[in-house]
């Protein structure tokens, strides 16, 4: 039985993880930390949770945490981690981390993105990517795991079966579509349900952050450096992202290699879904809400030799908690899908 | 492990069905039937269980099933399921029927509410009335369980604990507002998404069907006649169902008096959460989604002497498969809460 | 050509003001106010109104407003109109009131509701309180109109039919459902777009405010005390306003006799439609949106001898912006429709 | 006043057509027809209609049309309205045809994006293509007007600034979301409530018929071949279109040059609005609804040489009916705006 410590358990994600870790068979959920509501039960911050967990919030402190548990969910703001990952570490704890803090190799890079120098550049080596279709065998064993964001997951994904083949070039462009949650549980005028209801929203269009590490990741996997732009858009739903990746080909592309290709890539991975023909022909997020599935699909457009690739995730999950306890589980040994196996809902 | 058919489970309610059993450790799912899609793969009709379900739909036979189940789950159109369920018994398969054909005891209401002659007046009596929490005894070992309707049922758990109790009288008014999954996956124009959506409809105002079987139910309760009427209410949700069931008292009503009558009628009934103060004083719907949680409160207003009681479920889990799942576990000896563990989403 | 001043104008109802006015032939926006946003333009708090006005927001002054205007429209918090009225009143101008502060004429009721003494007890006998379905005659010339509450509108005009009408006694529930918009343009935990999104959640369920109007106004209306017991409930609709009242009636009602009542008490009323059969046989605020229409209906369900009664607003016109323009026009012997004859949209 | 009739009038477009005649002060609405409502009312079909019209729907015929009407707006499926474009035109009607039978003026495309031979390719040429800010002179007058898809609405006025530009090159992507009501009145699997909402589903990602008219409009204007990639999404709002049209640019491209393009290209245009900064930087389809504007707007991603132009649309409006009436208008001397004056909603 694994001790888990969740930090940052007052928000969207860190509920998710409280929600997910409950019924997983090898964890036992033994701290829950919030900064703004210690003290007060879980149930109390997340109606969700009433009567699932007895245990109150409580202050963060590396001392507590460590003495209580073996691995450590942060979920915390982006730059809010980075100081309390060496200290964990230190005392031997493991740490996964939802934020954004250890996600890239290049500390160069992370100021360039973040605007501040990393402080601890010395950490973002032993740090795994927590993407556990491109980093299995790494993530085995590894005790600090930087957990992917959620568009920058689904853009991954979509284009990983095709980054470094020829005809596509290296310059790719995801369209990227979100529900609401992705914005945390903190009001803004935005998110006011107000003006978010029925919203098609464009935000960050000029340089998300995510288009780091996706550059990151694929232009590891293409042997080359890649170009991706991501440009997000806000629409109604709650949950949900859609990552419709863009590219012009070079020359004619077969839908039959398009297939090969990500049948091979993703050849044995249990949370991936590869999407074609029938009354759904291509992957929608309405149909993996709830659970930690990816699903993956492609069209090629042959007339003006453009291809797509899509992929669909529920952000919370695939896109963060789900994630999150996806690795946990690979660097524990564990099967990949312990606490994971629920269908997605259908409909919601 | 228990052999289990799903009948009509190309539906909403069979395709929860299946998503649910897929991971009950006591179950294996060897039958899905439809007529419309016999021989096509699961994960088609049901986008959210593909890579899930290897099998495909086959057509209904009662000799097919019987012989390869040991429960079959009914989800058939109401008038449909009550002509197979003499012969299932017959053969020795426990029946589970989500339709309302067997819910109600006295042959008479049932012609009176669904026009017809009921063709086996003398199985209405072996059927348990499946909503543990009322027949949890009954339900060990029976062989027929006739699962409740979704507006029966929130109407039922929001007044159980107060029917017969004098100062509210025996006349009670349930306003339900319900999610658009609670009318099934069959097009139609009042379906279509341009008139669903941000539609607040009332419909079957004048003689809800639900009314019959939340009347034979409280008034078995209250030990007299208990008057129910039911005014469903379109709202825009997929998934959900709030009754706000309402009273005039003829004397002051005390919270704490509620209160006590709340958590003594419900003491350790594990799907039942009462909902009082704090941050989300009154059930909502909106956090019981993807659980079999039904989340039950209440609202006294002393001024005018109304008192009005509110119960909160997922319609396609406590309203539906979820509580058919609860029944078959209660039925069969199992934890009632095997397979349905899974806490409620949020935000979804 | 009347000169009008919208003060508190960068708010919801505000904005609706702006936008109603702009296409009123007999009205020029001369100033609109705003504390938060004095010095910008209107368009920039209103992005729907881009384009459509050049003015820019100003501080509130009586000074100001009066000089440049003949009519104001105050669309400010309760509580905070009250005091700028009696000043307006005394330079000669017209004051719209779209808060609460001058709709209850009993000055005790007015501090049993709202928890102070009112400060101009005086000018309660003054206003008018502006449903023109009711108080069309004292509208004529009306100096201060006091606008009312929308969940007050729909509850007063689906009940002013039958109110005094010996079957039905005296005590109604008013049972409401409305849209998010309702909730004004300030963000808040419970408005955050996750949260709110597919809730289905009481509020206010132990004495809402708009009681104390509702019963006001039907009370002047039966000639006799009437108890209205208004519960309203939070949908994910940004617009719209459903209000279901129920009551018990003492022997059988005629649907005939019901008809025959809302078509006799709303005769010539071009804002009120009466909604009976065919394929949307109950109103249904989806289909007034835009517009300041009110949809009424009746429901009757003989057996249980419940008589419902509906009326389906849009809130932000019928229950706000709409009917304070439409009392307006009928105060300075305009047109009622003048300004307002767009019909609603559909589908939205 | 122009008498005016509606083809196929029962639809959505018919009825948005219906209610923006009804208070176009140069307008008479003299007959609706409908073949399945021919007898019923026109609020029988359409519900917000319900006291705006008096008339019946009719059968269509083009002796009846003719003989009561001056302008015939068809709003029928594709290749319906073709067959009758001739005849109308034969006897003097002037025709505003919604659907997609003249907008292409090459034959050959025509058959190459619809299937079949154009049984009358010499009118294509008299067809004026109905996008007023192209086609203001030669609408003037206009006998024929050829009114544009909402897609290829929203993916002209986004790229219309810049096409033949030099730095963008000749290939532009434009990924489309639109809201359900796109789809049309008529439900079907895709369209039901719960499968639809919540979804963000690409369709006809293989060969969007739009690109047809989009390429043909884009090129004139840029007197080059331009390719252009349609790639829909079907998300959960009602109403709306945004069209991000996405390029890679070879060399840096100045905001303050997109800025000129898209001031100097849409000077005096009424409807456009060009969004830039502020609040809200980036067009929203939700803050058009109800009117006929088109908000329009860019994004620069220096880092890696992406432009992405937006244009929000409420397809109902700038994208079907709202449209439709201005280029009315145009063709007959009005003002552009006479009939659609009213300001979009907000919230809803």
């Amino acid at each position: 039985m694994i001790r888990v410590a969740v930090v940052g358990a007052s928000g969207y994600t860190g509920g998710e993880l409280l929600r997910l870790l409950a019924v997983h068979p090898q964890v036992e959920v033994t701290v829950a930390t919030s900064r703004e509501y210690a003290g007060k039960p879980v149930g109390m911050v997340h109606p969700n949770l009433r009567g699932v967990y007895s245990i109150n919030f409580t202050q963060f402190t590396v001392d507590k945490v460590s003495e209580k548990s073996d691995t450590v969910f942060l979920a915390l703001p982006h730059g809010v981690s980075m100081n309390y990952v060496p200290e964990l570490l230190q005392v031997g704890v493991q740490v996964v981390d939802l934020s954004a803090d250890y996600r890239l190799k290049d500390p160069s890079l992370y100021k360039t993105w973040y605007g501040v120098e990393h402080p601890h550049p010395d950490l973002l080596g032993r740090a795994v990517y927590g993407l556990p279709e491109l980093h299995g065998e790494e993530l085995k064993g590894s005790k600090l795991i930087a957990s992917p964001g959620c568009n920058a997951t689904a853009t991954i994904l979509a284009l990983a079966p095709v980054v470094g083949w020829e005809p596509l070039g290296n310059s790719f462009l995801s369209d990227v579509k979100v529900g609401s949650s992705e914005g945390g549980a903190k009001p803004s005028e935005g998110s006011h349900h107000p003006e978010r209801q029925n919203a098609i929203r464009p935000y960050e269009a000029e340089g998300h952050r995510h288009e780091a590490e996706a550059e990151q990741e694929l232009s590891r996997l293409s042997r080359g450096q890649v170009r991706v732009s991501i440009i997000p858009h806000a629409v109604s739903s709650v949950r949900g992202v859609l990552a419709s990746a863009h590219a012009w080909s070079s020359s004619d592309v077969e839908e039959t290699e398009m297939w090969r290709r990500f049948a091979e890539f993703y050849r044995g991975k249990s949370f991936i879904r590869i999407v074609r023909r029938g009354i759904h022909p291509y992957p929608d997020p309405k149909y993996v809400i709830g659970s930690n599935f990816a699903d993956l699909g492609f069209a090629v457009d042959r007339r003006v030799r453009r291809v797509t690739t899509f992929a669909a995730i529920d952000n919370m999950m695939k896109g963060a908690a789900g994630q999150a306890v996806q690795a946990f589980n690979v660097s524990r040994g564990f099967q990949e899908n312990e606490g994971l196996r629920i269908p997605p809902m259908r409909p919601v």
